[in-house]
């Protein structure tokens, strides 16, 4: 018999993750997902995104709740501060999404870890979308990852932090791009 | 005298937008901006993210107040659904810079917006971050963003959609990529 104890760690059940890596190997149709957010423009820059449906494993599928998230700018830059700005979320995302790989990874190779934190910034220089320059970008120009994890031995850490850098979505777009279409509808 | 609706609109201020692109003009260096995220790992695919301060206007600054942000897999990615997705919180980064930048532009071009809803869907095949698939990009394979506007005439609302496009951070940061370095602390 195989106890919670032998198949998890670091929170993650590791059987069911093998399982589910099987169960796609079967049938590699299930790994196609469509994820989604809907957003309503509140007043000025405040405006609030919603989160709750996907598609997955062949099916229309729903987080068991729905989330709400305000963003806006702050009042240096004309908002009045309801929420974060849409270029925090993106680092969010960026942490989220590596952080969670390195937990998988990191059980998946018998890796324990007692304590992930990290810090991503981005610099921007708002003269390209204030339209000032055209010299400079409109998004980030560069952006830093700080991890410090605390776990078992030093180099099996930093080989699952490079691990998860190479298998994470948010990393992959924001490294590599991915083409964006932008229909209107006027009613 | 100027009253505050002949300088505000859409909830838009745009005797100080005006204003902040003249201080700018006058002083390049306050442009530079920097935003941060940190997270803390939880358990399992589960992690949480605070934004608070960020550097911008030559000085540190912060949001009125903090916000944290929890992420998470569904059940059928072997999470706890804690929170949404990493790459769903990116898809709300970008409708979110999308929706703030055209009302900016719709108010400095004295265009009305009376509604704007958009939906944003990620196509991803977890082929790739499962890392069953080397034919199969980690991230998402294509988005599309769908706008509805009501407002002054089509043909301007478009524009302003258009030209939100082009300053847009987030989607310059998505379509075109960013450098990303990682560094990795062991303690």
């Amino acid at each position: 018999m195989t106890t919670m104890d032998e198949t998890t760690r670091n929170g993650v059940d590791t059987a069911r993750l093998f399982a589910t890596l099987d169960a796609v190997k079967g049938a590699p149709e299930i790994a196609k997902f469509q994820f989604r957010a809907t957003n309503t423009w509140v007043s000025g820059t405040h405006n609030r995104s919603t989160v709750h449906g996907f598609y997955g494993a062949t099916q229309e599928m729903a987080h068991e709740r729905a989330w709400t998230f305000d963003a806006d700018h702050p009042p240096v830059l004309v908002g009045g501060d309801e929420g974060p700005t849409p270029v925090e979320y993106l680092l969010h995302a960026l942490a989220a999404c590596l952080t969670a790989g390195l937990a998988n990874i990191a059980a998946v190779r018998k890796v324990n870890l007692t304590e992930v934190t990290s810090t991503v910034e981005g610099d921007i220089d708002l003269l390209g979308i204030l339209g000032l320059s055209d010299q400079v970008r409109n998004g980030f120009q560069r952006i830093r990852v700080s991890f410090r994890l605390a776990g078992d031995d030093p180099a099996r850490l930093r080989e699952v932090v490079e691990q998860s850098r190479r298998r994470s979505a948010v990393f992959d777009v924001i490294t590599n791009g991915v083409p964006v279409s932008i229909d209107v509808e006027t009613v």
